[in-house]
């Protein structure tokens, strides 16, 4: 973890953590990161699915995506994972705000080109993104597997700040006599809906039927 | 819309759509964005509150925040808005994917500083993020006001990506017997959480009872 990381991002103290644990946490909870980098001045952001093994994130993309092609070619970026937790209704427009937890992620890609290892980290990303589903398919054929690049950065620089718990009121807005507190989002799984050329008949595996 | 962002970032050309509506549409649904800005040449990707008005993309925060200070300094930023829309079960990992759909918007942050304008754009901010909430609290004080900052960025140089519909499987894998298609994905507010300190047997207000 760097100073400038943290010293750059973070203005009230107690809205910031460092805590690996807490950071692998965000990443397992996640399905997508944003990427940032720059290229000619201009910053961009763009959306990546993400997974970690071990203490280092995973990204992959196509082999001709000019995106995967500059992270590969080892620009500096910055990888930020945000949950968005809960709305926070304050007695002021001033105090109100949001709960989340934001890990920030700096650093430089690298190629994971190692077969065994790419095979084995893109079986990481389809099992985190889709628990339970890799052992029902086929494979990756070759050309399948030359066709993706697989990228890994380490958690090694990064930055998290998290907003949580009930508002925050001025002291003189906490008697005004309207509703105040959090409600919380969470992402829901909807209904599973089959492909209209899925084998007909074909059930709905176990791991998308729900539990509750 | 500047060709640039475009060819840049796009490599499907039938994932990507240039349309106004759309990238409105986008931000309306969105509460945060993920704002991307280089300093020393190192990225940095940051979460933060979003709303629109008009054609023009409102931001805020602390007058003191080193991020909005560079923001409002005019470096050329990036604002991305994504939301994940579903998985995709393919018959294979390569196929495999998630639905989503994201708009970016490159240009530079501008302060919108005539008290007026900047009264309403930070309305237009609370009642985007708590709908309904804005009529029931007090007017900010001038205090608090100038204690905030107010960015607009023009909603005129953007692109986006666009992932939708059933999987897209090789031929050779249509027929093979396993579930295939898309689990959808919301995000869902939960049960309202009273503040601890709130003045006791204060009603839920109308906006936050669930409707169905």
């Amino acid at each position: 973890m760097t100073a400038k990381a943290d010293t750059r991002l973070r203005r009230i103290p107690d809205k910031g953590s460092k805590d690996e644990q807490l950071a692998r946490d965000i990443i397992d909870e996640a399905r997508i990161c944003h990427v940032g980098f720059t290229v000619d001045e201009q910053p961009y952001v763009v959306p990546m699915a993400i997974a970690r093994d071990g203490d280092r994130i995973l990204l992959h993309g196509s082999v001709v995506s000019r995106l995967i092609t500059n992270l590969a070619g080892g620009l500096p970026c910055c990888v930020t994972v945000t949950h968005l937790d809960g709305l926070v209704y304050a007695r002021s427009a001033f105090n109100s705000s949001m709960n989340y937890r934001s890990l920030m992620v700096f650093g430089s890609a690298e190629i994971i080109a190692d077969p065994e290892e790419k095979e084995r980290g893109l079986d990481i990303l389809v099992e985190h993104l889709l628990p339970g589903r890799l052992s029902e398919l086929r494979k990756s054929t070759r050309k399948e597997l030359n066709a993706t690049t697989l990228l890994s950065l380490p958690l090694a620089t990064f930055s998290i700040k998290v907003g949580e718990g009930p508002p925050d009121d001025t002291k003189s807005d906490v008697d005004t006599p309207i509703w105040a507190g959090v409600v919380p989002l969470k992402m829901q799984q909807g209904e599973p809906q089959a492909a209209p050329d899925m084998v007909s008949g074909t059930p709905l595996p176990a791991y998308l039927r729900k539990s509750d």
